[in-house]
């Protein structure tokens, strides 16, 4: 069985622990102390916050095995350059983990990067445990994916707060938005985005658009953004 | 059976129509000529643009049963004004509708308001044949759940189409966010949006936004609204 060395205790690091599980021999680490390290690791996966992978990767020198980093943002050079003799890579799984939820592991995307083709393949692997869907994508590619993730799912989750923490202050409960926003997302499986759009902006219907500017006068954030989508909106 | 006519053309008036197929007598008219009205109608839609929904309202004074638009921001007063003397309502389908698209029509929320007790029973009923969430709204909880609707789905959609534009340009397939678009909808169904929220915004990881700005340098429309975004949710 694959030995592998989770170092972190975020969501990415919980939830690999969990999707792992029966199908790898993996230890959980703690970066600040590093005890539970498997030497003989095959593959060491730093799961860690961005800013802390450099520190982390600075204490493994020397250590048997791969060791790849799980971020969307931090090229490969990075750690290569900290670690010169290791084999190193990236392990990246392109998905929103909050440690409360339940996961389908086997749908979501990795991309992954070795810098050398063996430690491609090692890592392609350990992925295809866990998921179907494994690609090979490099550094600047990974970091265009993570912007598209941001974009389409932090950014979209934000705006279901703008409209919960209005709906409250209205008196409605955000969940009779639920109907709506699972078939807002279900349309993208068969039109595209923009093919999908609906609503005033599009319509260019400006009564509908100045009277919600007036009604959310007292929402300064949420009108501003309003505003800004809307004109985008019509600018494409 | 109940006999309704559906006065317009678009994806709402298509789907209602659709909707009430065997479930009700209807008649689809045209807003122009209203040459197929059915003059002993029980109810009438109008589901017209919100611009167009007074002056068709004008040439209905005098009709028969009851006459409902199905906007969510126009208020019932506007039509009760045009008619006073018809018994007349609103009928707000709060969904996105596409053409293309089919629907479960029974999950959509409908939110009833009558000018009357009697009006608004007898429109809860019609609406009760092609949904199980049948709900009264007076004009102002409408106007706000129609704004809750705009930021949470056509905004939403909006930003995939962004990434869907900025990704194309990056030689990646939009398709490729599709699992965790779901994973980010699905979580809001058991946590709240706040809750949910992950990414580098809410993690505060100011060399990964300081990164994603500088690569979308050359896409402005998408920088911009990167960083309000981002503002917004940092001031939460």
């Amino acid at each position: 069985m694959l030995r592998i060395n989770i170092i972190g205790r975020g969501n990415v690091a919980t939830h690999l622990m969990k999707a792992f599980s029966g199908k790898a021999e993996c230890q959980s680490v703690n970066p600040h102390t590093l005890e539970n390290l498997d030497p003989n690791a095959d593959i060491t996966l730093i799961s860690v916050s961005d800013n802390a992978i450099a520190e982390v990767a600075a204490k493994l020198k020397g250590l048997h095995g791969i060791v790849a980093h799980t971020s969307g943002t931090i090229p490969l050079s990075l750690v290569a350059e900290i670690m010169p003799s290791t084999e190193c890579g990236v392990f990246y799984p392109m998905q929103t983990f909050s440690k409360e939820t339940e996961l389908d592991y086997c749908k979501i995307p990795f991309f992954i990067e070795g810098k050398s083709e063996a430690t491609e393949k090692a890592l392609m692997h350990a992925a295809s445990l866990i998921s179907e869907n494994v690609r090979i994508a490099d550094s600047a590619k990974r970091k265009a994916l993570h912007i598209g993730a941001v974009l389409s799912c932090n950014f979209a989750n934000h705006l279901w707060t703008l409209a919960d923490n209005y709906l409250k202050c209205n008196g409605i409960d955000f969940k009779d938005m639920l109907p709506l926003i699972d078939e807002t997302t279900r349309k993208i499986h068969n039109l595209s985005p923009q093919e999908a759009q609906t609503g005033p902006a599009v319509r260019r219907d400006l009564n509908v658009i100045e009277n919600h500017l007036h009604a959310l006068e007292k929402y300064p954030v949420i009108q501003k953004i309003y505003k800004d989508l809307t004109d985008s909106i019509q600018s494409i």
